[in-house]
């Protein structure tokens, strides 16, 4: 298990959901702010994948750099909000998570059990 | 800015992500310690989408439980590997890669400029 390749490819995948974050964030301002510019924003981004968030920046700052410059900028922000928190929520999320999957299962298992005993004698009847 | 709801969504999203991990560090475990075992989970990762972690560990719960319990203690133990180093990798990587983008493209700018300049005169030649 490569724990550092692990760490790094996820700081990378965070980056990347950031920048979706960001793009989500801009497009309801502009939607309040700036109809016409949400418009052509909302397009672009039906356009280009923000799935790779660097190549979407890349290909926006081509177009109209004044977005991608407030894209950055507020993905900046988002990171710098929310990064502290996570490592808390992740461990919970997960542990919780997991916990949730044991019992769900366990219950599972228990009512098959229940709804297909084994086959019963009648001996406790014949003892009474 | 709903900064809550960003946090939260990107926890799930980062524990959807320590789940596809797990299932590539299994699979390469499995890989060196029990082949057909890793073709199976190969088999199944391919019919059954990663994308949403605990829709994947739910199915496999139901296919092969000893192998969803393998996955779980694994995304566990990366989160508590990688969580705390997070926060400062992923600032730093939006910090370079923002100004990443801003260098390249103030480069692109000064380019664009060079090869295209404003019309010359030849007042500087007269000059001399």
């Amino acid at each position: 298990m490569d724990i550092k390749q692990v760490a790094k490819d996820t700081a990378k995948v965070l980056t990347s959901y950031f920048t979706y974050q960001a793009l989500r964030t801009v497009l309801a301002q502009l939607s309040e702010n700036d109809p016409p510019q949400a418009l052509w924003l909302h397009s672009f981004s039906s356009r280009h994948s923000i799935q790779d968030g660097e190549a979407f920046l890349l290909s926006l700052l081509q177009e109209k750099q004044e977005l991608a410059f407030r894209l950055m900028t507020v993905r900046q922000h988002l990171a710098e909000e929310v990064a502290d928190f996570l490592p808390e929520m992740v461990r919970a999320s997960i542990q919780q998570s997991n916990m949730e999957h044991r019992r769900q299962h366990l219950e599972r298992m228990t009512q098959l059990t229940i709804s297909d005993p084994p086959a019963r004698s009648e001996q406790t009847d014949s003892e009474s």
